[in-house]
Formats: structure tokens, C-alpha cells, sequence
């Protein structure tokens, strides 16, 4: 496991206090300090899949709160972990907007440490998509020493269990990708938690947990007598 | 089986030539002519539920297209049909829509006979859900007459084959009805094809035929090692 340096970064966020974003290089590194520097290759050769690494991992998602009342449409994981007094301080007043969205964002909440061990998952997990870029030995080695060794092609999709490649992340259309972000709990976000599934296997999924999509289809089947 | 009366009812719809509403009272029938004769109960005691079953039996859905280019959200199904020259007499530019919205257009349309048959369908099987309304006599009549002999209690969700209660179409949120129409092919919209599901299992189904999602889920719980 690495030891990491945890220099405080600066931040131009409006919630730069909640952000308190920090230094995720390993402790003792030689540089300057970077929140993801195993992100540094994928943002030149990649970006939009890095921008969505540091997304996903770090912000709520916002999709179904498009409206003039939901509020803001992604905010931070962890400033969801706030009382509504100490947001009203960030000037994110959650009074004013409706109680079921107010529950999906804090239903959404997660400690930045929990964001950062998903960022560096999602990473790893991206690497050993069949058709992904070979990472740089210095990353790899980052990312294994975080968690295992790397097989290249092994990425799955979390839903179907089949080969999840890297080249669909270039073929999204107006917003939707063919990859998302996905939990096998939907209301826990942390590294063992998370990974990427296809479109239609994440919206099929639901809300439920991985668990209960299966027994739930497993129930169907019997059934309809296919079992 | 049936045969209706079938005279030309007056429309006010902009689409009126289109439209061509015909009664579908039995042939010979006592005083007006009606074109949804079976739901004059359900128009009285669950307005509701009987203007979704005219919505969905003979309009396309609208949801995924509210935007500004996406053209009106709801079309009768058989203008479908006709050609984009015929449309544009209409009042309505094909040109002018995205060719994905064009293509699910499109891919909506049906005749109006078949549609009249799907909301008779529907009516069918509102009356035989759990928690349903007793129909008048002359109703339960005319839809047995149309299909089969109704079974009290016997409508189940098409996709998970649970029971789906009638009580459900009163617990709508934000236009999300918990019941939705359903298409065991979701390109065939004709009495046969159609029936209710749950909204998640109408979700999870999604552009896949019934057939090819029992299959695609049976996979699936092989590859999870549960079969």
C-alpha cells in the first residue's frame, strides 16, 4: 500500500474550504504535487476520460435534477456530509429545494478520501480495459501499489460480466456514454464499491444493488419458466 | 369476435384528416356513436387511467424528446405512416427534426385500427388487475367479446409476471406513473404486442424484446456463477 503525501492543494472551487483537496503523489515524492497524478497520462491522450474519472469519483451526478429548482446539478460528495447550516454558509441554501432532492444528493454523500481511492480505481480499472492505452511504468506501478497487479483486457462490466472495452468511451452522443460509472451498492461509494458497467446494464440495474438485480431477474426467469 | 359500427367521428385535432375517428360501438348499435365506447365507466370514475390508455394506444411517447428540436412531443401513431410531403401538409417538417428523433418517430407508427385494438386491449386488462373496478355488464360484454373471458386479478407485469395492481395509477409522481404501458416487442404496437409493466421492469427491458431480455439476463446469472 502507498503512503501518501497529503500536501494541502490550493482550490478555486466556491467550496474551497469543503474542497480541502490535497497532494495524492507517494510520500517523500520528488515534483510538484498533484490531487491525481496517476490521471497525468490519460489527461494528455485522453482527457474527456480523465475529466470523467475525476467526475465521477468526486461529484454527485446530476442528470435527473436538470430543473430551475433542483439546485445545483453536481456538487461535491463530500460537502453533501455538511449540515444544511454549514452549507448555507457555502451559500447552497438545501431548504429551497425539493426533499426527494435533497435525499438523492445526500444519499450521494462520500469523504473525500473514499473519492480519491475511487478516482484511483476507476483508473486502474480504465488500464486494463481491452483496447486501452498501456499505461506509464511509473503509473502502474502507482496503481498496482494501491491495489493488484494489472491484467491487461480484464476490465468487466460490473452488471453483465462481459469485456467492457475503451473505445466506447469515445463513442458517447449528446451526454449519454455507452460507459458509466457504476456501484454495486448504488448507496455506498468507495473503491470496493465501484467500477464501469454499459449504459443499458446500469439503467437495468437500477436501484438495486448488485445483489438483488440478480436474485430479482433470477425470480423472473423461474416465472416465465426458463428455469 | 366484434363488429363495430365504424361511422367517421368529427375531430379537432390539427391532424383531423389524419385522424379519421371511426365509432367503435358494436355494429347496430343504440344511440351515439362512440369511438372508446368500453371506457365510458373508467372516463367517470378514473379520468386518469382512461386518458393513458387513449394516450398510449394512439400516440407516440415524447419523454426523451421535451427539447426544442425535438419536435412535438406526441404524435397520433398513423401520421406516422404517412410521407414526409404528406406531414409537411400537415404543418409538420420532418426536416427540421434530428434524424434519431425522425428514426424513433418513425419507428412508433402503427394504424389506427391497430391502435384502436391496443386501447381495447388495455381496457381489457385494466378491469382484470388486482384492486380493479368491477366493469358494467355491457362493458365486460363488449371487451370479452373483442378477446377472452376476463379473470379478476389475473393481469400481471409482462416483464416480471408479478401482479400489478390497479392501485398503482393513482401513485404518479411528476408524470413518473409506477404502471406503464409495455411492448413485449418494443417496435410492434398492436393488441397482441402490448401490455402493463412495472416502470423499473419497462426500464430494465428497455429497446430489447421480452424474448431477447430473458435471454440477455439468463446470461448473465451464468456468467455470476448463479445458474
Amino acid at each position: 500500500m502507498i503512503d501518501f503525501c497529503l500536501k494541502p492543494l490550493d482550490s478555486r472551487s466556491r467550496f474551497s474550504l469543503i474542497a480541502n483537496h490535497r497532494c495524492h503523489c507517494e510520500k517523500g515524492h520528488d515534483g510538484k504535487c498533484s490531487e491525481y497524478p496517476y490521471l497525468q497520462d490519460l489527461e494528455k491522450t485522453y482527457e474527456k476520460v480523465a475529466q470523467k474519472i475525476k467526475r465521477d469519483s468526486t461529484n454527485t451526478t446530476g442528470a435527473a435534477w436538470a430543473s430551475k429548482d433542483a439546485g445545483p446539478n453536481r456538487i461535491l460528495r463530500w460537502a453533501m456530509l455538511l449540515s444544511d447550516e454549514e452549507l448555507r454558509g457555502y451559500g447552497l441554501d438545501m431548504s429551497q429545494l425539493r426533499p426527494g432532492i435533497v435525499a438523492k444528493l445526500r444519499e450521494k454523500a462520500a469523504p473525500y478520501e473514499d473519492c480519491m481511492q475511487v478516482a484511483m480505481k476507476l483508473a486502474w480499472l480504465v488500464y486494463q480495459m481491452p483496447d486501452a492505452p498501456t499505461p506509464p511504468d511509473s503509473i502502474r506501478r502507482y496503481l498496482e501499489g494501491v491495489f493488484r497487479g494489472m491484467i491487461p483486457g480484464s476490465t468487466k462490466c460490473e452488471v453483465c460480466l462481459l469485456p467492457i472495452s475503451f473505445n466506447l468511451f469515445s463513442t458517447a452522443q449528446r451526454g449519454k456514454a455507452p460507459i458509466e460509472t457504476c456501484h454495486k451498492n448504488p448507496r455506498v461509494h468507495n473503491a470496493d464499491n465501484v467500477g464501469f458497467a454499459h449504459r443499458e446494464c446500469n439503467i437495468a440495474q437500477g436501484a438495486k444493488t448488485l445483489d438483488d438485480f440478480y436474485a430479482w431477474v433470477e425470480g423472473i426467469l423461474v416465472r416465465a419458466r426458463r428455469l
